[in-house]
């Protein structure tokens, strides 16, 4: 490809590390389904597929050189991170899905200087590249209104579920009860701080959420008469965290009453659930996708600052030349959690 | 059927009124999905179809007599509400969709003395009835957590639909935006508080919807650096008041980002969306059903006090022997909206 060039307001940098994303798997096998999507969104320009895009939407660079109308502030060598959009006259535009806007596999790419983030020195760059998927944990616990009486149950212990337990950690909620197959994951989501975590194969996670969220005493004593026969368990927060169609119906099914739901996963089929379910259970599902400007310094602060233990979501790093190998590798989750594509290898 | 016999705590009472509500012909071609889902949720005993079951949940009555270990302070001949639920030492059970709770089609039905209201003084046991349906808007607009500045779009117009621009009315939110194929529910929708009723055959009601909805220049102005570019709406906060597979995914493709969407309308069956757009749009969904009791006592007020004007739903009334013929004519919601039982006929 030709080297990028910095228009007004950009930045040329260098890729030092740039994570695998689990929508760049689903985007390999989906992007006609985010093209379909992207038609419903005013505004949104969806990827012609016909052209090249490329991925990398998770990333931590090196400034190269400015573009003009540029102030400047950070020296060249300076390592840096940024969320993947880029600033335009018609609005930002994302980088890492985009025809136009090249994303963190590649070994060049174009920032927006505004949205330029110094790394915390001495943070290696494949753990600054960690910002962006916990940045999505940070937002998805956000976006709960916690009042702080819940339990929360998370379904799905990759990144995205890890991001969302070390997220939970920093909000004070005990405990956190965490479900995944795999056994490397479960360790992870214990790692990151979950305080109970289920083998779906073995217990039902519901089930197990329900031993660990009985109501005080106290609390109990306080239903209104016609509720004081129902469970007495405190208020469920679940974050589906795994994005694949039956899910939704299954957290549907498991939930207890007036549950909420924090759909995470990005499931791009459709989908079918029995709205039956929901309305019986009063439930409520907040979709959620990316994060604030404010979330992401923050999630880059945690990092920086040994708040979440990112580093140990890394469990390889590849050049360009490994990435299809570990899109592969990525489909087992007891090999491999985070891979990190180090482009300049 | 035998004459019921008041146990300890019940009344024994007359039905004066008792509406036909939607769900009642919902559970005629679905009550084997009813049964279905009843299983998922604990302590609820399912309706055995092979049994006899008598409809009616909204119905206003007046005392016959009482059982056992009774206060007895409404005297006999007082006429009553009562959500349709009877206390029992298992816990409230459902009045209605029931093999052992007859509901209000029948001439007499045993009720709880605790959840006896008295209904105010004039006030005519057909629109008395309707405190029920009434409730059902009152606990969906209260479940919306409303912080005023929202612009609201009612998606059907229908008992359930109208009963939510009425309690929307009262919490003062301004336009409420109302859609219904059939003009006379659309001229109900006015007559309950709508400001403006769209016609979905002609308009898109998200298109009228975002035409009322500007965001004032003072918000416009604080918004974010990368918000600045979005459509400069107010909240959304949408009630899907329809209740048939494939709206919630049509609210889905329609919304606008952040909507938030009420779903008070009951599909009994399997339904498909896509959870990208939920996601892309980072959408709400609560489901709601029923109300509590300060809900239903408030809508019985309500009703009273001539705050919401439930006489304008109520288009015919019927005997036992007319309850067949009403079920049919309810499919035609030019001709009617709520058919009142009065099964003393």
């Amino acid at each position: 490809m030709p080297e990028p060039k910095p228009a007004a307001g950009q930045v040329l940098v260098r890729t030092l590390a740039c994570g695998i994303c689990g929508s760049d798997l689903h985007a390999r096998k989906h992007a006609h389904r985010m093209v379909e999507m992207a038609r419903h969104l005013p505004g949104r320009k969806p990827m012609d597929l016909g052209r090249d895009v490329v991925f990398g939407h998770e990333f931590c660079c090196e400034v190269l050189d400015y573009g003009p109308g540029t102030e400047r502030k950070l020296k060249a060598g300076t390592r840096v991170c940024s969320l993947p959009a880029l600033l335009t006259p018609e609005g930002p535009k994302s980088i890492g899905y985009s025809n136009d806007y090249i994303g963190g596999y590649a070994e060049r790419m174009l920032l927006s200087e505004p949205l330029l983030l110094e790394v915390p020195n001495g943070l290696a760059a494949e753990h600054a590249a960690l910002t962006e998927p916990l940045a999505v944990g940070v937002h998805a616990v956000a976006k709960a209104n916690i009042s702080g009486d819940e339990v929360p149950l998370v379904i799905g212990c990759g990144p995205v579920g890890l991001a969302v337990i070390g997220a939970l950690k920093l909000k004070g909620l005990h405990p956190i009860i965490a479900a995944d197959y795999s056994p490397a994951r479960r360790a992870l989501a214990q790692k990151l701080g979950a305080d109970i975590i289920v083998d779906p194969a073995r217990t039902q996670p519901y089930a197990t959420w329900a031993e660990h969220a009985a109501m005080s005493e106290e609390a109990k004593a306080a239903r209104p008469p016609l509720q004081a026969w129902l469970p007495a368990l405190r208020p469920a927060l679940i974050f589906e965290c795994v994005g694949i169609p039956g899910l939704i119906q299954q957290v549907f099914e498991g939930a207890p009453r007036d549950a909420r739901i924090v759909v995470v996963g990005v499931c791009m089929e459709t989908d079918r659930s029995e709205p039956m379910l929901g309305i019986m259970k009063e439930l409520n599902v907040q979709y959620v996708l990316g994060y604030t400007p404010d979330e992401f310094a923050y999630s880059l602060r945690l990092i920086g600052e040994g708040e979440v233990d990112a580093a140990a979501l890394v469990t390889a790093t590849v050049g360009v030349d490994g990435v299809a190998g570990a899109f592969a590798d990525l489909a087992n989750p007891e090999a491999h959690t985070k891979i990190i594509v180090e482009p300049w290898r």
